[in-house]
């Protein structure tokens, strides 16, 4: 048996790692001192008091011979499948129950979802700076890869056009991509693309005939108008694109696991149709999403959780307020922070995001994640996230600011 | 883009769902008739009480911030990893926590885990009648297949050196396989390999580098001592097989989902250890499974989960053990039943599987599935469930008693 050999061709997934080394090491020097952690983009407070409640009600009905569950629809439940549909259309997004999939959240349909593309002939650009799965996991295919770097010049927003880097050792001069990844509200700068932005991305996808993997999972944050939730807010859209979307930080998910994505009828390449190949695909590969969890995410969709979601997304929203202040204050730069939970800094006095790690740990015990992690356009930044406890965030801005007030 | 052109490959996969159109034909012809139901693979008994409590305190965990869980180790929760080692401590198979990985199930796993395998450059064999998504995932990643096929002359065991045929293309004389799918209870046939056959294939896999995919399912079914509920009970498995187990059918999850895999430290090729791709492979393409799920699974391997799992595997055991008793009877041959939840009757009467399936629905209303949905060599038999409720097996089994009677 030959094994899979692109997994040779993996970095070593350090960043995380490091980090909580790092911090336990710190932390046994130093007993005494609390650590203020806004370092991992999880997720602090308990999940909405409306989706206990289906939770619970959904264990009994398991409990039960009359109401009891066995396969789901691999697909998603109807039920679930019908309260997104119906999300969407309170935006103006038209879909039919059969283009919602539901997903055991946004990185396990990131990974599995590149099967649709074929194997050996498929290019991918992705956006940097980016959630290391993206790479990872076009690494695992086997994919050929192509990076398009962002920075503070263009405010982290990335265009088509913009020069991309050959990631592989492809020696094809043919820089067009097949497949082309974007998050915006963005993981790690929490930058976004407003409308016009993001229908560059369309109209280009749709004239080369690449597929967009649009990840949405920050788009509760977003407060501005001008900024699509979702892709299909842009014309020319349907033929051109898949939605990747996930309740974790919606909803507080990130330990329950569910999410959704969109995959048009329209979208279609050679003749085959990728709505009916993921059909397939979740057929053949999945028994579907545990009942009891999609009971729950199906309460995230009511008016009442809606409600409550909404008073959790406005203290992490708080949380990013407070930091940007104490940027804001200090005169330091930084883009996020106003549609999405994380703040993205230039590290002062041009140190590297590491030297600033080390920094904020050792001088104030301040936890946050180096932009070098994310790509390395990312050097020379770091991410704040939003999900600590008030609290904690406040002491750790106060912190910054009179560490670096002019 | 280029999407995967494997899926051209697939043929439809229509039993379940040409069972159910038939079926639902049938009762519109004749709203008046009960049907008995012994076609799908779903279980019909609630959760245990134990689960279902541990399920109820998840819940609450997940109310409160001091119980609150985010993300998940993506390799399964320590305290569900130990509980799974510990039951196979009972049966004298020693497993590090390491080795052990938590899933959604086993359709999930029998899936992603072919990403371990080079593209291009594996050949899978089949040992057929099949559970129809083997071959179906090894089309979709492109891989050559081989079957090798079992009979009634041989108790459809599987064993190697039985001829294999060639279902890809290719013209290679070499029919060495890299991976091995073995299910053991089986589904479709519920016959079983013995500690004998099974080490056979360990010896095999072993002397020609192959890995063998144990699909162990149903091996809470099994009742007698010399067939082994894991392939791990054999010598020489820890450097040639990957075990894929589900609480599915042992505890009732179809639709509340959970499931382990095994992949043993030793397991190695070409320098590169599966259990290491495999960490890999969950860290960059999932989040875990849900805190809520795992908890639940957890009662499963306490002593009263245990009991009370117990006893409804009795309940489905006594519906198998009325169906053979009615075979019996009437003279007519099957395999399994003993060891499984499925019993593999040779359809009388020199019948097709679907003129089988026609003639029990429009003569008697029982529903089963044609042994024909499973590869060519299930053709004229055809398989019974005994996961319906006892009073309507009963009256199913009676039924075909009378009608087959000599």
């Amino acid at each position: 048996m030959k094994p899979n050999s692109n997994y040779k061709n993996l970095k070593d997934s350090y960043l995380f790692r490091n980090i909580a080394m790092k911090v336990k090491a710190y932390q046994e020097a130093n007993p005494d001192k609390h650590i203020y952690r806004l370092g991992i983009g999880d997720v602090t407070l308990p999940l909405a008091d409306e989706v206990v409640k289906a939770l619970h009600r959904a264990v009994e009905d398991q409990a039960h011979a009359e109401t009891f569950h066995g396969y789901m629809n691999e697909c998603g439940a109807d039920f679930l499948r019908s309260a997104i549909a119906g999300h969407y259309k309170k935006r103006g997004v038209d879909l039919s129950v059969d283009e919602v999939f539901v997903s055991s959240g946004a990185s396990d349909e990131l990974g599995d979802i590149l099967d649709l593309f074929a194997y050996g002939k498929t290019t991918a650009l992705i956006t940097e700076p980016a959630y290391p799965a993206y790479l990872d996991a076009s690494i695992m295919a086997g994919r050929r890869i192509l990076t398009l770097e962002t920075g503070m010049e263009n405010g982290f927003v990335p265009q088509p056009g913009m020069p991309v880097k050959e990631w592989s050792d492809s020696q094809s001069d043919d820089k067009t991509p097949d497949v082309i990844y974007i998050c915006s509200p963005n993981n790690p700068t929490g930058s976004v693309l407003n409308r016009q932005q993001l229908a560059k991305w369309v109209e280009y996808a749709d004239s080369v005939g690449a597929v967009i993997l649009f990840d949405a999972a920050y788009e509760a944050f977003i407060e501005e108008e001008d900024v699509p939730h979702s892709i299909f807010e842009i014309e020319g859209a349907r033929t051109c694109a898949i939605e990747i979307c996930s309740l974790s930080k919606t909803a507080g998910f990130t330990g329950t696991r569910c999410g959704y994505t969109v995959i048009p009828g329209e979208l279609e390449r050679d003749g085959m149709k990728l709505n009916d190949m993921w059909v397939r695909n979740r057929t053949t590969k999945t028994n579907g999403v545990s009942y009891i969890i999609q009971r729950g995410a199906e309460a995230v969709f009511t008016d009442k959780g809606r409600e409550q979601i909404q008073k959790n997304i406005a203290v992490y929203k708080e949380n990013a307020k407070c930091l940007m202040k104490a940027l804001d204050a200090a005169g330091i730069s930084y883009v996020g922070g106003k549609n999405a939970p994380y703040v993205w800094m230039q590290c002062p006095n041009g140190l590297k995001s590491w030297e600033c790690f080390d920094l904020l740990l050792n001088e104030i015990q301040v936890v946050g994640t180096p932009g070098a992690g994310f790509g390395s356009c990312g050097e020379g930044y770091f991410r704040f996230s939003s999900f600590g406890s008030p609290e904690d965030t406040a002491e750790a801005a106060r912190r910054i600011y009179e560490l670096w007030k002019s």
